[in-house]
């Protein structure tokens, strides 16, 4: 039997972790953490930095594994993904069995919260035709909300609705019908330069929660550039960046 | 000079709570607790249940006050809130000049997290006018982040977009365009009812993340009746209830 617990940690900072994720990280027998491999080194260190500062001695085990990549001749991107998740079930797999062969407590650090556009929950799924697999998850701050937090402004307006979306998405359905406020996520090559830029309001932020914080917002259409050369001198000087932004439509 | 800090404090159970939450409420000066009268007490108790739960002697002055009522003879929905919003302004203000007349640091609990849903943020937006104020904004686990890991299920799709919106909304505009989940919130009326019910699986939870939580999940035509005899049994017996529910578009 086989407890796997998914703990959202927030976004960087140790502070965004609550007292439960606390908790579920002294109580686990292993710990499993990915590493990207080079360049990305940075977010490994971090999640190391996070067990440090709450994790009291013994503690779990902790064990790195390595993300492999995903194989980019797979034409099609559902199917490249459900591809990726099936080898790294495998790999948690072997790395599981080797240290707790008997069963035990699993936990997995996983950035912002557990539901929120991360694959850690979809690849434990895998494991239950393996084993007798127990499922928690431990709710985390977002990158949502780091963001809306850095610049003191509420996601929605009054009785107003929310569209929580992609970069993807947005690059190849443009702005989503009939939404007043969109937030972008997963989105490294800035899509909201492919949308009109008039009548939208971007509140933007890199490295929300974190010291390193940046954070950028005024109408599209005057703060764009400016957003772009922060995120490429942000990106060359920590070799990695996490950025997030949110739209608004206006009236022109 | 007034520093105005809202503390996202979670869905009401106190493991919810960040490390940054636990700090800023030992920060303050005066902590000001909304009372919304007879029936809804149980939400007041809980704050002074979660300060008592972490805050230091001799800790901070906590000083609840009386939530008026919106006046529902204004006819416009937007309005209605506004002036309401003001009228609270103007309540804190006389609080928090009685209890720190030469300026301070105010600290207010947020149920979920201070950008969704929640009007502190806008209330605390009014008081610039009065004096030179701080705004610092603390976020907390959502009860949408609470609903996720209840059900151990992801919030999106894979690259899929998700709606955030109101029972309000769901009402008057039904199932907003091509959305493929629907999260409702704010929704004392069930306005699930309200949509085609063959073709949306609904994961609903009421107490999210509280010792009493309830959840159901299936798809609607079939839980529908379920969640409407449990949600008005759970009232009933506790006097009050904050539930949300998740929607998921499914083929037929």
């Amino acid at each position: 039997m086989y407890e796997l617990t998914l703990i959202g940690i927030g976004t960087g900072n140790p502070d965004h972790l609550t007292l439960a994720a606390v908790r579920a990280l002294n109580a686990q027998d292993l710990i499993l953490i990915p590493n990207k491999g080079a360049g990305k080194d940075d977010l490994a260190a971090l999640r190391h930095d996070i067990c440090a500062a709450v994790i009291h001695s013994p503690g779990p085990h902790i064990t790195e594994f390595e993300l492999p990549e995903r194989d980019t001749r797979t034409q099609d991107y559902r199917r490249r993904v459900d591809d990726w998740h099936d080898i790294i079930a495998d790999i948690w797999w072997q790395n599981i069995t080797t240290t707790c062969p008997d069963g035990g407590k699993i936990g997995f650090l996983v950035w912002g919260d557990p539901s929120l556009y991360d694959s850690t929950m979809r690849i434990a799924q895998r494991l239950k035709s393996r084993a007798a697999i127990q499922l928690t998850v431990i709710p985390g701050i977002t990158s949502i909300q780091a963001l809306t937090a850095a610049h003191a402004v509420p996601l929605n307006e009054i009785n107003g609705a929310v569209t929580l979306t992609t970069g993807r998405q947005i690059r190849d359905g443009g702005w989503p019908a009939s939404a007043e406020t969109v937030v972008v996520m997963l989105d490294g090559q800035c899509s909201f330069q492919t949308l009109p830029q008039d009548g939208l309001h971007i509140w933007w932020t890199a490295y929300a929660g974190m010291k390193n914080e940046i954070s950028i917002s005024g109408p599209l259409a005057q703060v764009s550039t400016d957003i772009l050369e922060r995120r490429a001198r942000a990106r060359q000087e920590h070799g990695w960046l996490m950025d997030i932004y949110m739209l608004r439509r206006f009236a022109v």
